[in-house]
């Protein structure tokens, strides 16, 4: 079994990011060979003794100095010819995190790192346009099923930025009545007492997602669904 | 980077059946050491010059004989330990398939090949039971929102067949009547014009699932929802 031995194995994380009006996905600049200055998914080699969702944490850590971001394995791609320098398969991760708690990092593997419109992404290095599209499509899928766009969420948010989210993510306009009456009746958002500060129009209520409540919920059998 | 290519990769198959009454999967009997004589999940390498899908289907057709199976990504597995003789990563795959159609055949990696009641499997081969595990709560999502249960049943089949499938999977009862009234609301299924023949009970319409019709409907954004 030996000479069977002969892959290497990586991970490659779509990191998304919201900033109240745009879905972002950060993207690294490349400064090594192959598809040298192209921006690319940040990722790397795991490492021997590591496992697959440590490795996944590290990058997240190096790129962007946080721990304990959301992260979901979504799929491996492993066409031969995907790398020029040998059989290479990735595993495939995408991230959600708050923009406003993301600070640059500068890592070893990476010239730059930047927020790009998810609209505007160009084409990048190796098959990562690819698993770009594929990330893309899952957590489409995600958001209307859990939760998960708090994630992408300040801790306290309007229930137009939440709409906005949402709108974003999916791609389609919701009605804002039947949104909002859809999102209350679920019962798992609580009113944070506070509303919107140096604002120009007149300022909306705050809201936080009552985690508590929807774990409760959860075990009823409530489904959240959008 | 020459130095990193030091793994290896196989894929994984959890394969299930249906029988009329219970949920089946195919495990086979480990002709060869490591865990020889354990019941295992069919897989193999990857080979060099093959795609990871190909190579499932390579699987699937050197077990069962059948090509065009229904399969489905689901994880890969790669905890540091997992396999005794290295670095194996292995990528999970489900299969769904009418287990009318399916002919043993010999294999050259299998002792034997046998369903098993996935309620019924005990201690399987490596870290097989997890990914038997993830694949079994992945199939209980997908059969909620994709019409993938069709896949299981005869091309032919009786509403109650079609119910017990689903209470099967779920593991939960439904009512009668609005399990009926449900699905036949959704217009994905025809009337074949046939009966059950050689049954003790009054012989049961038979039908057929409308794949032509669920395409069209799924154009015009329509979900399946169980």
């Amino acid at each position: 079994m030996d000479n069977n031995f002969n892959y290497s194995i990586s991970v490659d994380c779509v990191i998304f990011g919201y900033d109240s009006t745009d879905l972002k996905v950060l993207l690294i600049k490349r400064g090594e060979k192959p598809y040298l200055d192209y921006w690319a998914l940040p990722g790397d080699l795991i490492h021997p003794k590591e496992s697959i969702d440590d490795s996944v944490k590290r990058v997240l850590k190096d790129l962007t100095g946080l721990s304990n971001v959301y992260m979901e394995q979504v799929k491996t791609f492993g066409d031969v010819c995907r790398h020029p320098l040998g059989r290479v398969f990735t595993i495939a991760y995408y991230s959600l995190l708050k923009i406003d708690d993301y600070t640059l990092s500068p890592s070893s593997f990476a010239k730059e790192a930047k927020w790009h419109s998810i609209n505007r992404i160009g084409e990048l290095a190796f098959d990562h346009n690819k698993i770009f599209a594929t990330c893309k499509e899952n957590l489409k899928q995600n958001v209307q099923r859990q939760p998960i766009g708090f994630e992408l969420l300040p801790e306290k948010f309007t229930l137009s930025q939440l709409q906005n989210l949402y709108e974003t993510i999916l791609q389609k306009q919701f009605d804002k009545r039947n949104f909002r009456k859809k999102i209350i009746s679920m019962k798992i958002l609580k009113d944070s007492g506070e509303i919107q500060k140096s604002v120009s129009h007149r300022p909306a209520k705050l809201f936080t997602f009552n985690q508590e409540n929807y774990i409760k919920l959860k075990d009823t059998g409530f489904s959240f669904e959008i």
